[in-house]
């Protein structure tokens, strides 16, 4: 006999299930039924691992030596994150600052869990990547949302950081590129919420999982801008590696140590396998796997952009980054769900309601994904201005 | 100029670091400076992974499509778990039960964020796998150590489960069998703690990770005892599989789909790549690779245990499973910490001093891990006994 009196903690009540989850089924049944469905609503690159990286996973499982490493991560594999540092950004990280994680989702929730007590206030841009909220609440933090709209590109001011900041404000976490906006935070927009936040005695919290997926703008990182914010990236996106669950954390000088006592606990270590085939995954021939995926992105938002616009989606912010373009549909439905419902239903397109990414004028718009190729992209136009006139 | 006013939070504070890190810094200086040392620390088997996961992993590596799976793991590896049940134990578990996770550490890490408010008390034995209390810590519950000695098998009793049990209680952890000591738990036992913990309306952890490896009695699950518990495995330890970093959680009837909402958000999904080659370790072929290392393990065990007890290390309770003997040194030395000294100095063996894992007796404990081979671990008495005449 099922018991029904095992309740479940607060947190768990306080999740929210995403709403592209339902979209997923319903296209699951769709496709089953013989529908042919246009997916825009995933966020992670179709293309597969690069060769170079899959033959280092091979070659290290030849070996049969899958053991433990240690909770830090292997060395190697820190000093090639160091070394990534000093090739591309000229900076100098010490490895001994790299916490290698199992995905930029491991480096979230140990950033979390080391720097928030209860009722300690995280500050955010609403739209927001959904975990991080959810990852504040696991660990009894409180959010703060930063309403942003497309005139400050969806990220957070200096003046409504200052603004919001309250004596439980422990700090503040921003993405560029953005998930789900595709947009950026120029250098010095971050060095001067860097400063802000320092100002405050706060902490940084700063994901750049998209960092590699730009357009017409170099990469960069908030590490050139501020020495003392953390720093989220993974191998997920720009490497490809999204199903092997592996990123970093790169933390302030000396903490590292403090960090590892969590990581063990939580992870006891990411995949082994996975840090040997990252290993691979700076080489120049890979980097040249990257980059021409990178421009293939490219393409795909020179296609999808301009046509999205003349349907009359608002595109106020151009997208500069990840795969990602958030597009306000005021003059197109009444809100996103209706919007996405249609799309599913009518069109055979699956795209991402903007409620899943938090409250501010969310239901007001929708993400697409450019997760798919141009060809299937420019099918997805077609389809949706056939049941936008129709 | 590096900030010092980055406080961490309460809960990095209280978590202690593992005592044997210390002795596994000095392990390596004395091996750097030539010194040959015998490992009896290591909390893993020293087996490679078995060839037929291997080469499951590289055949899907060939495909190249490493892409994120869905939250509670791929519908194939759940089911093969569920098969895994009903083949060994006889048991009726459906797959939709079952939530594939980066290893028991996301296993357990799920469970305690799911069931814990702050303030809630989570019984579990005193000594403990460590991470036990550090991660209720990180969920901002609380520990309540119930002493157990080797005239309880260092596990806790119905009794002591009972008087415990207070307004904020939560439920019971405990492991069968169990790190550090080995020992297991009997199914009329398990079932007589299953009952009290449900009549008082709380709920069961059982940690099974070391589930296959039991030395003269047949392995066993929870969940013929009890329907209701969460129980957490592994393909660590029996499965030979430490760094691929999988392992699953089993939930009662209904509830995997409230799991899946918060499994999303800390980890997106167990690695994909583990997923695939963990298909292949239920196999015939790799059962058989499973049971010939466990029959390893249990020749290790027969030589180690009377030649520990020869030396004067007390076992009160005989260790059954895992590949642990926690030996009383009371007859031999002050307290752990100086003989852990002594045995790494001067013996050259490092073996695991009692206080990493909790403060009952703990200081009067010492685990030795028979993850060596036999010749190691004969040449490992044979020094140990030199250091104990000396
Ligand atoms: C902004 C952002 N951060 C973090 C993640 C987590 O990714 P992973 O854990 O695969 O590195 C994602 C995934 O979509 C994301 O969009
Ligand atoms: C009792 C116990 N539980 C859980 C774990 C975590 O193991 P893993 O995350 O590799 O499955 C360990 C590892 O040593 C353990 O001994």
């Amino acid at each position: 006999m099922p018991r029904t009196d095992l309740p479940f903690s607060r947190r768990l009540h306080d999740i929210e299930p995403f709403h592209v989850m339902e979209l997923l089924r319903r296209s699951r049944e769709l496709e089953a039924a013989g529908r042919d469905i246009i997916h825009m609503e995933v966020g992670e690159p179709d293309f597969g691992t690069p060769e170079p990286i899959l033959e280092a996973a091979t070659r290290f499982l030849a070996t049969g030596n899958v053991h433990y490493t240690s909770g830090l991560g292997m060395p190697a594999l820190r000093e090639a994150i160091a070394r990534f540092y000093a090739d591309r950004f000229g900076l100098d990280i010490a490895p001994e600052r790299i916490v290698v994680t199992p995905g930029a989702s491991g480096a979230l929730m140990l950033a979390l869990a080391a720097l928030t007590d209860p009722g300690d206030v995280w500050l955010m841009p609403d739209p927001t990547y959904p975990s991080n909220r959810h990852l504040v609440r696991a660990f009894e933090g409180r959010v703060r949302a930063l309403p942003s709209d497309a005139a400050q590109a969806y990220q957070p001011t200096a003046a409504q950081v200052e603004s919001a900041w309250c004596d439980r404000t422990r700090g503040l976490m921003v993405a560029s590129p953005s998930n789900p906006t595709g947009t950026l935070i120029a250098p010095a927009t971050l060095r001067a919420l860097a400063d802000g936040v320092r100002r405050r005695g706060g902490t940084l919290i700063v994901d750049e999982i998209y960092q590699g997926l730009t357009y017409g703008v170099a990469a960069s990182t908030a590490l050139a801008e501020a020495d003392d914010a953390f720093v989220i990236n993974s191998f997920s996106k720009y490497f490809g590696m999204t199903g092997w669950r592996l990123g970093w954390l790169v933390v302030p000088d000396g903490f590292a140590r403090e960090i590892e006592r969590l990581a063990q606990h939580f992870f006891i270590a990411a995949s082994t396998v996975a840090q040997h085939a990252a290993l691979a995954a700076f080489s120049p021939a890979c980097m040249a796997v990257h980059e021409a995926r990178r421009a293939e992105f490219s393409a795909r938002r020179n296609v999808l952009l301009p046509a999205l616009e003349a349907l009359g989606f608002g595109v106020g912010t151009a997208p500069e980054g990840a795969f990602y373009i958030y597009a306000d549909i005021r003059s197109l439905a009444p809100d996103c769900e209706t919007l996405a419902h249609r799309l599913i239903e009518d069109a055979g397109v699956a795209a991402t309601p903007g409620i899943d990414f938090g409250e501010f004028r969310c239901r007001e718009h929708i993400r697409f994904a450019y997760t798919t190729g141009i060809d299937r992209l420019e099918a997805a136009v077609e389809r949706i201005a056939g049941v936008l006139r129709g």
